[in-house]
Parts: C-alpha cells; sequence; structure tokens
C-alpha cells in the first residue's frame, strides 16, 4: 500500500463558497485556548436560574439566548408534559405529507393566529435556512423566477452554508454587510434578487428593513429574514424585530425564527404572508429536510403550545418590559457599541491580550460572559459578549457590572 | 417596471448535483395525486396503536418506521417527563462547547456503553450527515487526507443533498448502487476514497458490508454508513446491521442513525470508533448545525436514556423477536422480492395503473400502506409499501394480507 499509494491522486479542492481549512484551522485554535483557560467546555446543572459545575462552583448565565427566561417557565415545561400525555408519543415516525398527528398543525395554526401570518414548523432555524433557501435559488418557492441569490456577508452560517446548494440552482454571491446600493444593482441586473440577512445579528444590530421594503417595493426584491435573535423578545405579541418593522408582508418576504431562543422551546417557525396552499405544500415535500427528516416532537409541540398562550397575555409584556429595563440597567453602567439599542446583546470591548483572562476573572465571580477574540474576531476588537435577559435581577446586573468594570471594561459615559 | 424587466438577466443553472426543476416537478405530480386520492395527507389521532381521523375513519399504520413500537412504550414516555422535570428547560440556549447541562453528555455515555461505542449526539441523522460529510470531505475527519467522495447513486437524499457541499471541499463523484468494482477503481486511483451509502434502504436491502471491510482493509478506504433503518430492529442490544456485521471498528468506519424510528425517540447518534477526543471536538465545533444549531432537547434525551435502558435487557430481544415473526407471517403470506430478508420493509408489487386504487382499498379496510408509483419510481415497479411493526398483531397482519390479495397482491410461493 505504500509505494503505490504516493502515486494516487491528491485532490485541490474549489472553496468557492466554503472552506473547511480555514474553518477548522482558525475556529479549533480559538476553542482549544477557550477550553485550556476554562472558558469553554463547562459542565453544569440548572437549578432556579443559577448554574452549578461538579465541584459546586456557581455562577449566573449571561450568554443564554433565553432573554425572556421562558424556557424554564412552568408552564411551558408543563405544556411539554402534557402533549407528551396526548400524543403518547414524542413522534410517530412517518413523513407528514402522507400520514401525520395534529400536533405540527396545532402549533402552525396556534402560531398563525399569534403573529397574523402563515406558519409552518421545523425542528431548527438551521434545518429551515438549509431547506427553504434552496427551493427559492430554484425559484420554486417565490415568484416563479430563478432569482441571483444575495448573501450577505455577515448573514449566520445556518445561511451562509446554503451557498453551495443554491449554487448548484441558480447565481450566487456575497454582498457587504447591510450593502443597499451594491443590492440595488444588483436589482437593477437581474430580473429577479433575492437578499439573504440575519433580522438580528448575534453580535448586535439590526437589518435595515425599511431600505429593504423600499427595494421589495421598487424591484420585487424577495428577503429572506432569519430573525431568530428578536423573535418573542420584541415587539407585539413577540412577532420580532422584522415583523414588526416590514411593511411587505407578501411573497417578497420570508422570515423563519427559532423557537429556542426567547420563545423558550424547541424548533423553528417559518413565517409567510401570501403564499398559497400549493406553496405551504412544495415547502413540506421539498424543502429538504422538512419533507425527509423527523418533525419537531410533541414536548417540543406542547411547550411551544404554552409559550404562544403565554405571548398571547400580559406576561409577555411584562417579560419584554423587565427585558428592557435590564438592558437599560446595563447601560447604565457598560459603554458598549449596543448601548441604547432595544436588543440584548452586548459586546463588552476588552483588550486582544487580556481578554479570556477577564473572561475568566468574571466567571470566578460568578458570571459566564463568553469571551470572543482573535482569530474568531479581528484584532482590536476582542469583547465579552453579555446576553441580557428578563430573568437576571438588578444585583446580579450591577455585581456582573462592577467585575466587569474591575476587569478592565468601560464605564458608561452618563452613568446615573 | 415592466419593460425594463424583461431586458435584466435570466439565469442558467449548472444542475451538477441536484435539480430542484426535476425533484418539484417530479415529486409534486406524485404528492398532489396521492393527496386528490386520499393516501396522503391524512391527519389522524393514535390511541393505543390505532390512528382515528376526524371524521371517524380508524387505520393501523404500515408505513411507520417506529419497528419495535418503543415510540409509545410508557417508560420512554416517562423517561421525556421525568428528564423534563429534572433539567426543568427543553434547552437552555447556548452552544453546548461553551456551557452545556449534562443531559446530551449523560445520553452519549449511555449509548457509548450500549454499542460498545464513542457516541455523539445529533438532532437528526439528516443535520448529522450534512454537518459530517463536509468535514469527512476536507480530510478534518478521518485519517487527514482529503478523499475522494463517492455517493452510492441510491443513498438517501440527506446525504446525498451533501454533495453540493462536499463538492467546494474535494472531489465528488456518484457511484453505481452497491458497485464493489468502481469502487475499488476509485479506490487505485484515489489517496483516499469516501464511500457514502445506506446501511438499510428504504425500500428494503443491505449495504454490502464484508466485500466494503475488504476495501477498507486493502486501501484504507472510509465508509460512511446511515444505518437508521436497521439500529434497535437488528442485533445485540439493537446495534444494527452495519454494526453487527462490520469487522472494522476504527477511524475507517463512521456510522449514523436516526433515534427517530425503532429507537422510538428523536434525534440520532453518531457512532465512532478510533477518534480521540480531538476529532470529537471538531465534530461539536465545525460540523455544521451540531455547532451552531440547538441541540436534542431535554424530553428526547431522556426518552432516548429510557429506549436504552429498554435496550439493555431482555424486553429488546423479545420485541425483535416479535418484530422477525410478523415479518415471517407477513412473507408467508404475500410474495415480495424482500421475502425471507430480516429487513422490516416490504414492496407489495401492482400494476401502474391500480396501485393508487389499491392503495385506497386498503386503506378503507382499515390499513394504511403507502403507495408508490410513477413518476417516484420507474414504470413497471409500482407497489404498495410496508412495514412490519413488533407491535402489529397476528390478526391485524392475517387481515392485511388478505385485502391485500384482494386488491391484487401475489400470494407467497409457499404458503404454509
Amino acid at each position: 500500500m505504500t509505494s503505490e499509494l504516493t502515486e494516487r491522486k491528491v485532490i485541490t479542492p474549489p472553496h468557492r463558497y466554503r472552506n473547511n481549512d480555514k474553518a477548522v484551522g482558525v475556529g479549533n485554535a480559538f476553542w482549544d485556548r477557550s477550553e485550556q483557560e476554562g472558558v469553554a467546555g463547562i459542565v453544569a446543572e440548572l437549578d432556579n436560574g443559577i448554574l452549578r459545575t461538579g465541584d459546586g462552583h456557581e455562577f449566573v448565565n449571561f450568554t443564554c439566548c433565553s432573554y425572556l427566561d421562558l424556557d424554564s417557565h412552568p408552564e411551558v415545561i408543563e405544556g411539554a408534559i402534557t402533549a407528551l400525555r396526548r400524543f403518547g408519543v414524542l413522534d410517530h415516525c412517518i413523513p407528514r405529507s402522507r400520514v401525520q398527528l395534529p400536533a405540527l398543525l396545532e402549533l402552525e395554526s396556534s402560531l398563525g393566529e399569534l403573529w397574523g401570518a402563515d406558519v409552518i414548523t421545523a425542528i431548527s432555524a438551521g434545518v429551515a435556512s438549509a431547506g427553504l433557501l434552496p427551493l427559492i435559488a430554484s425559484g420554486h418557492l417565490g415568484n416563479g423566477t430563478r432569482p441571483l441569490m444575495v448573501f450577505d456577508k455577515n448573514c449566520h452560517v445556518s445561511m451562509a452554508g446554503a451557498k453551495p446548494a443554491c449554487a448548484d440552482e441558480t447565481e450566487v454571491v456575497t454582498s457587504g454587510h447591510h450593502d443597499m446600493d451594491q443590492l440595488e444593482d444588483f436589482c437593477r441586473q437581474y430580473q429577479r434578487v433575492c437578499y439573504v440577512v440575519d433580522g438580528a445579528d448575534s453580535l448586535g444590530g439590526y437589518a435595515p428593513v425599511e431600505q429593504l421594503a423600499e427595494l421589495q417595493e421598487k424591484y420585487g426584491l424577495l428577503v429572506y429574514y432569519d430573525d431568530s435573535h428578536s423573535v418573542s423578545a420584541f415587539g407585539e405579541r413577540g412577532m420580532g424585530y422584522i415583523r414588526a418593522n416590514n411593511p411587505i408582508r407578501d411573497e417578497r418576504t420570508i422570515t423563519i425564527a427559532t423557537l429556542n431562543k426567547a420563545f423558550g422551546t424547541s424548533g423553528a417557525a417559518i413565517v409567510l404572508d401570501g403564499y398559497g396552499k400549493h406553496s405551504h405544500r412544495v415547502i413540506e415535500r421539498f424543502a429538504g429536510a422538512l419533507s425527509y427528516s423527523q418533525p419537531m416532537n410533541t414536548a417540543a409541540v406542547g411547550a411551544s403550545l404554552a409559550s404562544a398562550e403565554i405571548h398571547r397575555g400580559p406576561e409577555l409584556v411584562a417579560l419584554q418590559g423587565r427585558l428592557n429595563a435590564n438592558i437599560a440597567l446595563f447601560d447604565s453602567l457598560i459603554d458598549t457599541e449596543q448601548a441604547g439599542s432595544s436588543y440584548p446583546i452586548r459586546v463588552v470591548p476588552m483588550n486582544d491580550e487580556t481578554v479570556i483572562d477577564a473572561g475568566r476573572r468574571v466567571y470566578q465571580a460568578g458570571f459566564y460572559v463568553s469571551p470572543v477574540f482573535f482569530p474568531i474576531v479581528a484584532r482590536g476588537t476582542a469583547g465579552l459578549r453579555v446576553m441580557l435577559r428578563a430573568g437576571q435581577t438588578v444585583e446580579q446586573i450591577q455585581r456582573l457590572c462592577t467585575v466587569l468594570t474591575e476587569v478592565g471594561a468601560p464605564a458608561a459615559k452618563a452613568s446615573p
């Protein structure tokens, strides 16, 4: 096997849309260092909002996306249990296009009523995007015209990961971040364009939804939003930043969102307007894993039905209010680029050399915040990522901010 | 917008690895007809093994992949509930590489002990394949050499769907179904080859695991198996056909399997041997949605822990025995190509013109079997797909076979 082996073909990869050499090379160094330094690879039990490791260290999670703490809401957990007992299975394995229990339909109907839309569920937002984007690329979801697929360069990897599949169905380009001029140029050149973008970025910030609406009106632009970081946390009945601000509610807008963050459960929602039954069937039958793989299980469905009920009442408004108050409290103490935004994520700027040590000290003081640093972000932009939640107490936030200040975070410019 | 629009660019798609025009064009006609004829699009409640539609029609599901009926096992459901109460959340949303509850680790440890392997969980087999195959393609999972990716032409769409992503990391070809000569040719030409194949096909039949083991020994071939249709149903402690028959238990074999079929829960297992901690971390951090999207929820984890316990005891052996007896009973009454195999799926041959009507008559008589016909399969190969389960009674199977015979199914050659 030895002499012959050396003569066999060695492959040069195209790397047009992805590059694992780079991703693994860059990312593994980051993660290895994070784990060695004790700011990743942590295992802990959750008890009444406090995490506790095997050796007894207790801390509050400030990097959890359950922004309203609905994940641990007793009604949500009881909803899951009720559904398990009612349906008697987590799933009765058969494609839903053939035979389905009413579980998914009930949830889709509930979420549809909640947000005044047509909703189709998926097991995760990643699965939704991996399934929907190639269908959009081929023109089977949309107005029938095969669009140029324009991926915002910062769009989440769950969307960017669909580029190779989309590129086999149409042309694919990567645009500058929120570059509306470039996008309009594409709209002038192509019969149809689809722009793929985060509704709310995972490092803070919203999509330019009003400017995009203008391009949608002018050119028939289709916009695909992943609004996972703002659904539930933002807007009437938790409809999310995009739905709350986007006047285009027809086939030109497709929004997906996880139910695993502020919504507090598992799964994802595909939120549609103006797509008829034909398109819904095309999604169920041909949107990748939506057709051939397992759906949300009944526990997730039951929890989601309970969370939807909470979204209909005053408790959601109260939780959003508490989240906003916590965000405001944090902003009154620590200065970040995101200060003043309704967005629950803050990146506390730190020195490249000391960011990990800072993260470790914050953790030892009883708070988990996630350090981001080179090579994951550019040199000079290191920081500690902080996520506010409704359930964090005033005292916890104040203590965190005291510790952050001690490890070098800039105090708010206009402290109260 | 009208005159200008016609001058804008129209795109011609490459269609090297996928073609939605064909998939949707062919598939939608099949599904529309199935739904119109009442043999798809059925909604029914499950009660003690019987499905009941809104208008009161009752039927037994003979197209469900829960081959051992573990999906409705009381201990499995109670396992889900116990875990929900213990962990208090379906998920506490944060990447597991940073902070995780012990839920997934406990399940991975349990499944690892069960099958004598290293196990990593995923939310679904589709997500596992979509994440792992590009990592294998780039050489980051395997022996470090970037392989030629050879996809069996019949491999499930959840694997075939990864071709475009893999093709950006290496060369990709599609081989004849189980064509060992062609595969050996590739092994002679390339430094490293990875063959992607179903362990157990969804239309019946197993991979040639012994022949593949020879190629693995001779050339260092890496084989990627999806053994979703045989795990739990086959082998000691339900290890599945591949693990039970494959002598190669090192980095040259990677097997994945859903936990959503015979295992009776939700999620999926990646079954590894001889991969160290470094590779496990690479999977958790870089195998697509395994790193950036939601994991199995705690209800699925708890149900799976309970199912794993059942797999350790005599009940699993009894259930496998009942499944095998049901398969043998069916084979004693109806002739199919699969007769005599331990595989729980049978395709009952039918006439192209009458297959849908036959499926409808069987459904009206109280049994759901799924008609497959042109354009989903070639003309002349239409049939009714039947899946046997441990929980179907002798009387139900006998009645089904009587009805199948009435609608034109060939009687077994050597009826008892």
